[in-house]
Order: structure tokens, then sequence, then C-alpha cells
């Protein structure tokens, strides 16, 4: 697959926003005061920890929007999993410039490394069967695109952006409309033919009653392995099938086997520990 | 300790920002097409875990921003350690509006009672001790406002917000000051008395020197626990003492003895999993 | 088809733009220096030329940002098409606030009715043939939500809102793949099932590979009334087929009555003359 | 004239804006997944339709907001009309980005050569008289800087910028004032005299008036020729007038001939038709 | 003269800003820990020093952002001169919230006061003579509307709001146009009718040549009393005239005695001393 | 002293925002009708009155976001105390650009050399006593980070830069909490170990009170000298010592006498005049 970080007009306006939080009014005082504005330095960004990369490229404009003078080298490619100790990055220039900028630029890496980290166990765990990883929208507010980024980093994919990109019906909406087929029927006279449409279903009742509208991508709520089973054989291929709820290390790989084709997993975005990476100078 | 949230000028961009986020362009195109505009429904906030309160006012001010029309009760208060089937806030009014506050107020009330909860088991692990948790500036990069209100939430202490507040010498700054005397009389020469000095040692002979200077506020980098006992002892309270490096709930008891005064951690903002919470109709 | 417009969190930083832009620096200086404070009126929005109506929610946005205190009643609803004269809404209060919010008001409505009354002619233009009128990315910069709104008031369906929220692979895209089958690869294997994709062909050679391939959405791309037909004959269903190209009041006939499932026009959003709608006092 | 298009502090923050609105969340997903990234190209913007140029500097903003290392060469000047298939700009560089920017650069081009094409027109039919065309108030929301330049680059001259720059006064206001010597006395207490003052009438009765009190900028409202002419003969160049209302091709020409200064037309904003503008590769 | 404050559109992003500068990451910390949440009381802006009043509406806005909840009654006008001691507002509600927007209010009310106070004076100082006072573009950055506004409240008159909404030709643009006659004409050549034209001589020879070429609106610049004398007379009314350049309190009165219609001062903007104003509780 | 100007990243939107307030939406209308494109001047930043200097930074912020081809040099350092026809920086280039940019510019210049030069004068008339200038939050809205740089640049020393990053007891906070002692005791439940605590005092009861308790930043307000002295003593180094109140060029020498360390002044930021300073051609 191909690991296109998000554009930069999508990913600076967020580094500023981080980086004018971390400065606040007054900046970088304490480097302001002592450290002399010729001193230079090169520094490394390292991984301290084994995992899976990604995001540098948020490191690299923490760097540049504190410097544009600074000089930035990724050593790691996005998507990597390395061990620790391995270099991701280095930084050459005004030792108050990547002072001021380090610590924005580690909790930029080590949140998505860790997304990405998280996601490629999970990966790891349904390896040999026909299951993908997907993330939800059960994302950091105001991370979504990078997190999402992390995701596939880390080898998963992803799940809609927001509310207005797809239809996701869940039982909320069936119970509002009154029912599986009023709650299609309005969406298909709605929608144009651009949008992908979702149903949710807990039951293999509702399963077999969204077959039969037609419904081609069907998400099975928090189903035990072996109503997976029977749902993926009753489903014959018909639509695409996403397994969500009680999704751990532990239990991914007995839900992949019963032959779903996604399985959704909101704690790889809002669960997954920072990768522990540093600046050594 | 007075809990109070940080002010609604601070909070409600960060929610505008994430309802965006997630409104897209088209918004809320499941609920707009499938719920109807008059229906009306009650729902409450519960937690599906243990765990210790923080942030609902952000989950307010998601349902406020999509809908002033819905009314909102806070039924546990920040700071609060529930069980698990806690009714922790209640919303009434549109279906619609609610579906789409939905998961913008989800998503910041789990990640900030993670917040809490992990601060907690920290807290508890030290109690009897003299030691305070702390938090870092290790936090989620524009969530800062809220993780640091999320930390006191948990019981813990803030430490500086960003890099303007206060000043924080680490053995970078000491490198290129030349020594810790130097680094000292120019933050002396050019701060005013309204800001906090704190100085980072990784030794003992480090730490003599600083308190030769008057320093009165020390970070104890890395020491192991007979270090930090050693530390104390020299200090013999002539400084605030604050731990760091390798705090996890295994260790932190044996650092909390060892008589410092802080315990700092960034795991308790950037790696605490979320509190699992839902809304229920 | 439910007309829901957008949320008033996507389209009041629209208006309230717009009305900085007509405020300026010194706001309605005319107003200012000769309406007294305290005089009222009431003044109805009315139609001078028939038309399809859309975006009244924009007029009451901008009456309502300018002073909250105006009363503002919708009196047709978005979708109608009416006659000259007919009333589309009332505001009553402070004569000062309407008449500094009059302009920005007009300049929503008119144009809005403008894309809806553009777009129903060509959907009356169809009536009778499964054909549904769909619009583009051909938008006016900074009102695409507002326009793709006006769409669907005037009975049109929406394509994609940007870039980012389904694929549509066209020419140069192929030509940078090195032909159709690579390219759908590409995308298959890099996107989750939550992503809609879109084939643009220009020859029934290039349809016949993409059916082949599976695609069940293309695009056909400048084709004569005949070649359409022919489209239509070979596809036999296992596609959603949308017709582009040379669109107009003339031709839309011919082009719906060859079978297709759309025909999408730029034209309806970025040509379409405003309706004209007037403040009367 | 000089055409001195809006100086880039101005022009750069809408054209990001649009690109934001095109990028959503996710970006140009299609070309990231199928064009490499080192596949580079040369592409000409070319009007496929006869025209009068502007605001390529629109497009040169939006292809340099994408991508700092694209090349562009804008080769044909604003202002200047041209026969279908010039070639108005090259832009060289990746693939990916001239494509992910192409839609943006195209919308602004297209709206903004269709006011320039619509103002040359109306200019073309007044050639010989002493009638200058003059744009309005009636903008599209958030264009206005850029449809005003439209208007200078089809030949036209700006009104008023917005309601802060310059009084009009308007029926309305004279019924809140009380006539139009009160309106006067107010408005000339008020202002210092760096503010133009302008008066809309009705009627030669209102004119003679208005010429009484010594204003010397008037706008004749919806008057048939025949008044215009009398208004005319009655003014003896005492003070500039502007003819408005009902002002068309059909139309102008006639206006123009009665001897009036100025024709204002809100049709060449808010309802010109986009020039047909292509890019080609 | 109708003393209008800016619309609110206008002010309160100004207000705001200023209290995100002072609330900071955390908010008012002292009052949070300290004061009771529901402790409330009443409050009084007082003038501690004579003055002229001016920007109230500023600090009922910073008060109606901190707290909607509070009242807020304004005692004395805008526009008016008090004596020391003089309440010019009141507001009651949570203790908390008023001191949280104290300081933000008091800087407002304290520095538009002071322009007016300012502007007054001056203005006092040419009673009986013909002579406006204008203020300039000279002004605190991001304050422009309000300190035009404190210059009305003062009885003075504006000059333009910026460098777009009149044209002033000074000596620098003479020299790059090759003389008045040339600069004249390219301004004629480009502008419409609704813009004032302005030129600044420094003589009477180049006083001579712009009346000559009917330029109505006339800046001296830096010329003694006598001199601008001799411009009265040889101008016979045929222009509007302005003095500018060593205008202090001092000197105004012999200036404005020339006959000259408008005295223009930087320092009634730019350095004007606070009015003290203190809140009492 | 080491003087670093504010981080580029906090000054540009300020200075941003002071040129789209100039350049409205139409731009420096005068400028582009009148000077052709490829016109280049030199010029020069001079002080036409003695005084010290600050901010120069801004002015090349404002050179550089209207033209980055213009060349500045800066030939004054900040800090510097300099005689009348100094050149304190250079700029060659675009004489359009150069005149566009000019009046933004020197607003910053003129109020930051203003700031800078009143503390020099205060901080001249203590030379010899243990005395330090500090400036307070009167500050103007919008200007703090900079004005506060002023102060630096005039010798002066910074107070807190608003309500968060340290906390400052005054009397209506005694009031709300109960006296010295509960006000002192919720702060230190509350807070971590990384935020300075003041207490603002008007008694020597206060002080005494305040002394028990170990607070070690006393803020002594409106006392007459003699108390002042009788503070100092009673204190005998236990704490920080600032005196404010009625504090100008005529009093602060005396109260420096006294022995206090800070001296305190709302004049230097709120009302200094500005330093005059232009650009010559």
């Amino acid at each position: 697959m191909i690991l296109r970080p998000p554009h930069r007009l999508l990913i600076e306006p967020i580094v500023r926003h981080a980086l004018e939080e971390d400065l606040g009014r007054a900046g970088d005082v304490t480097s302001d005061l002592i450290v002399p504005a010729e001193k230079r330095i090169a520094a490394r960004l390292v991984a301290r920890k084994p995992g899976t990369i990604a995001g540098l490229v948020a490191a690299e404009c923490a760097f540049a929007l504190v410097d544009p003078s600074l000089r930035i080298g990724i050593e790691t490619a996005d998507g990597s999993s390395v061990v620790a100790g391995t270099v991701l990055a280095t930084v050459e220039g005004s030792a108050r410039s990547i002072l001021t900028a380090e610590r924005v630029a580690l909790n930029f890496v080590g949140h998505l490394c860790g997304v990405a980290t998280a996601t490629r166990a999970l990966g790891a765990a349904v390896a040999g069967t026909r299951a993908r990883i997907v993330c939800t929208r059960k994302t950091t507010p105001g991370l979504r695109v990078l997190e999402k980024y992390g995701v596939r980093c880390g080898g998963g994919f992803n799940h809609r952006f927001g509310l207005d990109d797809a239809v996701l019906i869940k039982d909320n909406h069936l119970v509002a409309a009154g029912g599986i087929a009023p709650a299609i029927a309005r969406v298909r006279a709605g929608l144009g033919h651009m949008a992908k449409i979702e149903l949710e279903v807990d039951s293999l009742g509702q399963l077999e009653e969204a077959l039969a509208l037609g419904i081609d991508t069907i998400l099975l709520d928090n189903m035990a392995p072996d109503d997976l089973k029977r749902a993926v054989a009753l489903t014959e291929g018909r639509a695409v099938l996403e397994a969500s709820g009680n999704v751990t290390l532990a239990t991914v790989r007995a839900i992949a086997e019963t032959g779903v084709d996604y399985i959704s997993s909101g704690a790889i975005t809002h669960s997954a520990p920072n990768l522990d990476v540093g600046l050594d100078f």
C-alpha cells in the first residue's frame, strides 16, 4: 500500500497550534535565557522501544515552523517496524530552536507511533486470515487526520473520516426510522451514487433482512465468534462484513478466523500507549 | 482541592474544532436522512467500566454547540471515582442533535476520564507518603488544558503548562551554558520575581551544587530509590524535590517512600487508556 | 427526499465572514448616521421572478448575527417553486439592523435560489426518465456546502463534496498509473470498504475493461447520445452510469433518454444566474 | 488603467480556504493512491471559449500553496481578451500536486474570467459614450475583493467595497430620516472630509432637491432613458450621475446615450456565467 | 453628532482575543482557587480622574464574554466629560467572573477614554474656529476601529480607516509619478466615483498646481501658521484644507485660527495617556 | 541581560493582523495606482527624537509579510538608547511594497520604543538602588507579548504575563476567602510546585501575617515611603518586596530608596508616548 501522509496544508495548522500551545505568550524562556544564539547542535530522534513508525512528517513540520533554517533528515520510513535504538531522524542547527521544538515534535511522534504500533500488533495477530484491521471515529479530538494516517502506517485501513463521508446506520437510527427497510429507503432516496452505506446489525435475523434489501456493507456488532461464522456463511459473499466489539489482542484472532472482511477497533486510536521516542544530542 | 474546569472561553474553541472535524462539509448525513426532525429522546452518559470522572463539561459543551435547546444534566461530579454502570450525565431533546454530538462528546469524556483514572491509580499507590503525583508537558497536542484538568480530577497536581510559565533547566541547557552556576546566573539576571525556576540534576554532586546556589526546586532525573533517599537526606528540606523517570504503578510506591515531594509522570497524559463511556437511549 | 440544510455550525462561519466582508472596519456608516436607533420596521423578502427557493437559512443567519433581537419568519420552504411576488420570509425589528444585514442576506438567497432554479430546470427537462441530475466540484470557492444544498433544493443529487470523500479516477490518473487495471489495483490495495470508487471512461472499450474489473460506478465522459445508449446496453445494469460533458437545457433530455442513471452539470453551480430577490419595507 | 491584483496578503487566505474546502480531511485520495510521487508533468491552462482574462494570480496562488516547488508561468495578462484555445498559463512539476490543485485553480479562474467577460461586454456596448460600467455590492459572499478586481480586468470601475467606505443614502434611509435635507445634514455633521456621499433619487424632483443641497454624486434609480436624459440636462454637470436598474446588454446602450457618467450592474458579479477554462496535459 | 459604537460583530473578536491573551492556558488561577463559586458581588466602574468617556461597550463585551449571566449597567454615555469619581457603569453577579474580566475591561476603557480625552482637549483649544480635529492612521495595531470611535467620542472626526478607503497622495507618490499632474491623472483614470482623493502639498506652489487641477481636498503638511493663512486665502473655498504636523495643545489654536477646515493629530491615538478608571467593590 | 524578542511564531500573527487592518479589502490603492511596479527605492527608519529602541523585529516582519523580496537591515540593536537622527534600520526594494508596509511598521516601532523609553527613564531614576522596574498586566489589548518585550528592552523586568502563570492575591480575594490564612491555604492545597504566589498587602499588620505564613513574595500596595521603609526593615530579607501605586518619575527615586526589590508601573505600558520614528527615502 502507498503510504502518503496527509498534505502539508492539513498538517501544518495542527502542528502550528501545538507549538502555540507550548510557547504560550513568552516562548521558551529557559532556552532563550541560557542558550547562546550562535550555539549549534546535531540531534537524533531515537526510538527507545521497538515499534512501528508513523508521523515523522509532523516532527519535521514542528522543527521547520520553529526555525526554517534547521536541517532535518528522515532516516526511517513511516510504516517501518524498528528495534529499540533505531535512529528515526536527524536535526541540525540552532540549539535554541531545536530545544524549543523538541517536546512538540516528540509528542506527535510518540503518539502516532503508538497508534501505528498498536495497529500493527492487531494486524500481526490476524496474519493469514482475510481480515483487515480498520479504525473508527473514536479518535482523539483534533488529531483524526493524523491518527488515521498512523493506522495506515500500522498496516490498517481507514473507516470513514467523519459523519459526512459515508452513511453508517446504527440501532438508534433504526428505532427512529421504524426498521431497516424504511431507513434504507430514506437513505437511497436522498443520497447520490458516490456515498457508501453501511448498516449495523446485531442479529442474524437483521442480517438476512439487510441482505434481502441488497445492502452490500454490513457491520456485525458485538457478535460472538460462532455467530460471526454463521453470518459469514449466511452472507455467501453478497456483502462486505465488518466485525466490531470486544476486539483485543486476545480475541482478534478468533474473530478473524470466522471469515469476516474487516475488524474495527477504537482502542488503536484512543488507547494506544505512546511509543517512547527521545531526542539525543 | 477546588476542581474548577478550564473557563468556557478556553474549552469552547477546542470542542467546536472537534465538532467541525467530525461534521466535515456535509454534516451528519445518516441522522439527517433517517431521523425525523421532531423526534425527541432522552439519553444517559454511562460509565461502562469503573474509573475517575473528568471533563463532563466538554461533553456538555459539545451537546450545547450542536443544539442549544438540548437539556443536559450533570449527574456525577468531576473527580468522583465511580463503579461501572454509573450515570454521569443525562441529555434530552432532539434525537438528531443528540446523535450528531454523541461521538465527539464521548471522545472527550472517554479520554479525560482515562487521564483522571490513570492519575488516581498512581495517587492511590503512594497514599500515606508525602509525595504528590504531577504531570508533564508530554501531553496530546491541542488538549493540554483539558488533560491538565483531567490530572487534577484524578487528584494529581499540574507542572508548568508550557515553555513560558516557568523555567526548567535540563542537561542540554547546562551543556550550552557551561555548568550550573552560569546557567542559574543568566536566568536570575533576566527573569523577574514571578517566575519559578527548577533545575534538573542527575547526580548527588549536582544536587549539592544546586543547593549551594540556593535553588529551591530540583528535579531528580532517573535516580534509583537509594539515590533518591540520599538526595532527600542531603537536601534537609532546603528545596522541593521532584522525582522523574521510570514511574509506573509497580515502581511509584518505592519512589514515594524515599521522601520526595513530587513524582512526575508523562504516561498519565500520553498513555492513559480511554475509559469506556457510552450513551444509552 | 428530506431537505435538511447544512448544520448551523457549518453555515454560521460562512455568513459571519460575509458580514465582516461587508461591514469592513467602520460598519454601516450610512444607516448609523441617518437611522434613529429606536426606529423599527417590518420587511418582507420577496421573489421578484419565478424560481425555486433555497438557502433562506443563510438569510436568517445573517439577520440573527447582525442583531439577535430581530424576529425572522420563514414563509416559504426551501425546495418550493414559486411565482414572482411570493413572500419568502419576513423580518421585524430595528430598522438599522435590518438595513445593515439586507445586502448580505440577499446575496446568499439570490445565489442559492439561482442554483436551485437552474437545477430544477434540468430536472424538469429529464422528467419521466430514470436520470438524476447531479452536481460536481465546479463550485464557487468557499460556498460548496451551500451550493450542494442548493442543488438538493432544486431536486438534484450531490456528487462527492471534495477530493477526499470518494475516489474519482480520471484520464490523467490512468496515464500516470499505466492503465485501468493497475490504477484500480492500487486503489483497492489502499482503501478500506467505506470509500466509493468511480472510474471515468471515454470509450466503450474502456467501459468493457472497467466492467470486467468489477467497477460498479462509471462516468461516461463526453460521449454522444448514441454511444451512451450503447454503453447502457453493454453495461446491463452491472454498474451505475453517470454521463457528463455538454450538458445544457437543450441537450439534457437526449442524454437522459439513453438510460444513464446520473447526469452531472457544473453549470448549475458555477453559472447559475442569480434569482432576483428583494427586501420590501 | 493600471491593473494591480489584490495584494497577496488578501488573496492567500481566500485561496487557502478554498483548498481546505476541497481537500477535506483526507486530501486527494485518488491522486495519492494512483500517481507515483516522482511523476512530473507540464500542463497548460487554456481558455476553451473566447473571453476576458482575470484572476490568474489566484490560480498561481493555489498551485503554490499546494506545492511551492511547482513552476508557474503566466502567459496572458489579466485584462486581455482572448480567443478560444489561448494558453493562459503553464505549470510544471509534480503530477500529484498539479492534479490536487487543478480544480480549485480552475474554479477561481473560470469565475473571475466570467466576471471580466461580462463586464467587457457591457463596456463594449457603451463604447463611444461617456458612461463607465461600475459594479455593486451584489457580489458572491467571500469573493468581493476578487470579483471587484474581475470587474476592473473587464474595463469596469469599482463602486464602494462595503458598507463602510462611502455613504450611499437610499429610499429607506430617507424615510427613516424624514427627507433628503435632514438625512444629508446628519451625514455632514458626523462624517469627516474623506468619505464620499452618494444619494439615490428616483424622481426629477428629488434630483433638484439634491442638487440644491450641493450633493455632487447622485444615483438615478430605475429611471427610463427619457427621464435620465432630463436628469442629465437638469444637472448641468453639477454632479456625477450614476444610473442603475434594468441594465442588460439590450438596454445599456440607450442608458449610456442619455449622458450619465456611470451605469451600475449587479449581474456582472452575481450572474456572470463561468468562462470555460481547462487544464491540458 | 450621532455616536454609534462599532458593531458588536467588529468589537467582539477584539475583546475575545484580549481575554484569551489574559487567560492564557490555565485561566484565572487565583480567583478559581480562592473565590467560592457561589460568591456574588456588585461593582462599579469609576473614573478616578476627570476625562471624556469612550468604549464602555468594550468593557460590557468583556464581562459578557466571561460570563453571560453578569448584569451590566451603563451609567455614563460615551462622549460625556466627567469629573473624578463618576460612576461609569455597574456590574453584578459572580465574584469570580467579575474578577476574571476586570483587567481586560479596564484596559479597554482606560485606553479609549484616554483617546477621547486627548481629542476633547484639542477640540476645546480650537473652540470657536471652523477647524475640526481629525485622526490619522497612526493608531495602535489591532485597535484602529476602537480608537477611531474614541476620537469621535472626544468630538473629533475620522480620517480614512486604512489604505483602501480613500486616496492620499504623499510626497513619495509624487516623486514616483513624476509630479502632481501625472499622479492625479493616474488616479482619475483608475478610480470610480466613490473614492475620495486628497493630495498632500508642502508649498504654496504645489497648492496652486493642485487647485488648478481641480483637487478639492488638500493636506497642508508641516506649514507654519503664516503659510497656512496664505494657503487659505489662496484657496478661496475651492478645496477642503487639512493641516498636519507639529500639532500640540500649545500650537493647535494658532493653526486653527488660520482658517483651515481640519487639523490632524497622530498623538490623540498613539500617545494619549490612559485615563485612570478603576473597579470598586 | 539577554534580549531575545518573542518568537516569530508569536509576532507574525499580530503583525499580519495589523497589516490586514490597514489594507482593508482593496489594499493600498494610492500606491497601486501611482507607483510603477518596477520602481525601486532605499529607505531608512530614523529616530526623530532620542529614545530607547525596541521592536525593530516587528517592523522587519511587516516589511517581509508585505513583500518577501524586500531587503531589511537592522542597524541598531534593541535596547540601545539613541540620539535623534539615528538610523535604526534600512529597507530596499519595491517602492510600492515599502510604501504599503510603512505605516504599520512605524506604528509598531513607535509604540514599542515608547514603552522602552518610558521604562528606561524610570530605571535611570532609580540607578544605584537595588530596585528593579517591573511592568503589570495593564497593557494594550492584543500587544502584551510585545509590550513586555519593550519593557525588557528598556531595562525593566516582566511581572506575570497573564492570569494563569502565577498567583497574585489581592484585597478582593482576601475578602472572598475570609482572610490571608485561608486564602493561602487554598492556594497551597491546589497548586503544584511550579507556580509563584504573591500576596498584596496594604498595611504592616498584613505584612507581618504574611511573613508568619512563609509567603516569600509580597506586593506593598500604595504605601508611603516611610511605611515602605518600615516594611523593608520588618521583612529582614525573608521575602521579595514589590512596591506599587503612585509611581512616577517624580516619586520613583524615593520609593526605590526605601530598599524594596521591585517597583511596578502600569504607565510604562499603557501611557508611554510614542517615540517619533520616521521613514526617510
